[in-house]
């Protein structure tokens, strides 16, 4: 850039990224997972950023995870070449992945016979041999199959009889850390989450089975495992950012959120009890964040100023539509002269996954100066 | 397109429109306007399309209007050349107002006068004048001036008076019809909010102010409003899609709304209560639709098969991940042996707006034929 660009003269909404804050998340977890005696895969949904993607190989990471096709393409595109597709394959995207799967090592995920018997024939026509991990449910219950079942052990023989299928191993994620209550319940979560998939693993080991990988993960799980013994793989995604929801149930403080939504006031009419802001549910997204309604900030808390994060102790944006926000505070008085047409506030999103898939590119900040720009990645 | 494509054969997820739909609300709400005696300025915040903005031009629209400076560029590039920005101005987009209101009649809307003062001042240095609306608080209470206080005739003052201004007149959006609980109380505000307008526009003449235009709308207002008597303009926009959200209280039927989400199941485990289909918050958005819980349908009800507009009764997007969509009934029944692995499902969605923003294209279809692909100018 030829001169030096402020956070306070950027046009809103924007999408601010402080790089120092996304360096330590990338170096803590990539630090976290190595010590625990696992490989780092990270979910590359949070950030659909290719700069993100290549920072976090430069620490460490091996391979990356992805929750579309049109990101693994987008990745691939840009040199990524060990690629995890982390939902239950789609049969109507076959022709794609085979596509994709000729170019780098891509893998899919499968928990029916279905699915299965679909991707063998697509990768037996495209003549490559389809590298497949299997899902679990480790207890979320979304999807999986049931690692004690016998029909479990029935699907993983076919994955590794079948002709145009390699198996990769076993795979999960336990999505319900995100729900737990406190820290001891996450630890709790995360533990269960290692013990099924290495049970099933002995399982499997025992009975002649080959598993060559076990992979799990999630940013709330692998932030309170205590152990990641006879795991090989981990996924967190979030980690990257953080965001309100993660704050407020202590997965990380507000400190560690890297990510904000810049926002101009628009209207505030004499003795109103809000603001209107430039960010509505396009801007934030309509995610309400913490389950516990105590622990709610409406769409997002506002946080106190230009730079730096605290929060704002009972201003939050309250309400959305499509283009607007609305930020009040617990009180008229907690608005009163305080928000005047034309001045700028920063929103901690609720969930910055959903977040940061509304803009088309983050504006990477260092305090209060903004040293870059990166490209989002949002195709669908 | 070179061969017949058909709906059961599109990758997943794919938002679909119903072109004859389409057609016949863009029709209904052009004659519905042209017969209440006012000109239509559709709201294409709801469909962010090139074909579609055209469609309502050929059937009477005069101009548009648009929810952010972006959507405002992109249609001003297609040829679009009297467009409204009906968000109160974000004093740090001026340069790119000023900028586009070179080359088209590009209006914006203020109700402040550090909005008015910042605007003059950026129209005066780019030596032009710009369109400016006074945007009026007819009981929606987000934004817009009190019509009743003296304050807001001193703004109009300021509006005729400053160099750089041209005053096009007062507008007003009643987006409480939204919440609205039966079509008489949708009479009813739509009634308000006309009186309040021409109460005011007369007020204004009778001072001596001249008032160009009177400017209201959104579809449930306007689809309900016995008189436009003493309004120049209408501008509504969901009328276009509706969704499920305008069904459910009764501003439409089913029949009438013209898209839908097309998913793939991905998973169903053997006993389980739900199925899992590719179609997240990234998808459908995560805006709950109806106040009423009683009419609530998670996050979007499902339709019966491919084609046609008929509800299922009992089954439910009950939840949503950023791309994992959990399809669940009332009972394990309602789900039981229907939802097999690779098959396809149609979802309506709460609210066509936040969904439209979600994708890059339109999968236009008549029947179960696809016909044709339109782009979504879905960048902020």
């Amino acid at each position: 850039m030829t001169r030096r660009l402020r956070v306070q003269d950027l046009p809103t909404p924007a999408l601010l990224l402080d790089v120092e804050v996304l360096e330590r998340n990338v170096q803590r977890m990539a630090d976290r997972v190595a010590a625990l005696g696992a490989r780092l895969r990270p979910h590359v949904k949070t950030h659909k950023c290719i700069e993100i993607g290549r920072l976090q190989l430069r620490r460490g990471a091996r391979g990356i995870t992805v929750a579309t096709i049109v990101e693994a393409k987008d990745f691939a595109e840009h040199g990524f070449d060990d690629i995890t597709w982390a939902v239950p394959v789609p049969v109507s995207r076959l022709d794609e992945v085979v596509e994709l799967a000729r170019r780098i090592t891509f893998r899919v995920v499968v928990d029916s016979h279905e699915a299965l018997e679909a991707l063998a024939a697509a990768a037996r026509a495209a003549r490559i041999s389809a590298h497949t991990w299997l899902k679990v449910d480790c207890g979320y219950h979304r999807a999986g199959v049931d690692p004690e079942a016998v029909a479990s052990v029935e699907l993983v023989r076919r994955l590794v009889d079948t002709p145009g299928i390699t198996f990769d191993g076993i795979l999960t994620h336990a999505g319900h850390a995100y729900h737990a209550k406190d820290a001891a319940e996450r630890r709790r979560i995360a533990d269960e989450e290692r013990a099924v998939m290495v049970a099933f693993a002995e399982r499997l080991w025992a009975l002649g089975i080959p598993v060559p990988d076990v992979s799990v993960g999630s940013t709330p799980s692998i932030t309170a495992a205590e152990s990641l013994d006879g795991v090989t793989e981990a996924r967190p995604g979030n980690y990257v950012f953080y965001d309100y929801m993660q704050a407020a149930t202590g997965v990380c403080t507000v400190e560690d959120v890297a990510v904000s939504v810049l926002a101009t006031v628009i209207s505030h009419q004499p003795g109103a009890e809000h603001a209107l802001v430039d960010a509505g549910a396009l801007a934030m997204s309509k995610d309400l964040g913490p389950r516990d309604p105590a622990k709610r900030r409406g769409l997002g808390p506002l946080l106190a100023g230009i730079a730096g994060a605290t929060l704002e102790p009972s201003v939050d944006l309250a309400a959305v539509s499509q283009e607007h926000g609305i930020v009040a505070g617990s009180s008229a008085a907690a608005i009163e002269g305080r928000f005047r047409v034309g001045g700028k506030v920063r929103i901690l999103p609720n969930h910055s996954c959903l977040t940061a898939a509304l803009f088309d590119e983050y504006h990477v900040v260092r305090g209060e100066e903004v040293v870059d720009r990166w490209k989002i990645w949002r195709g669908r």
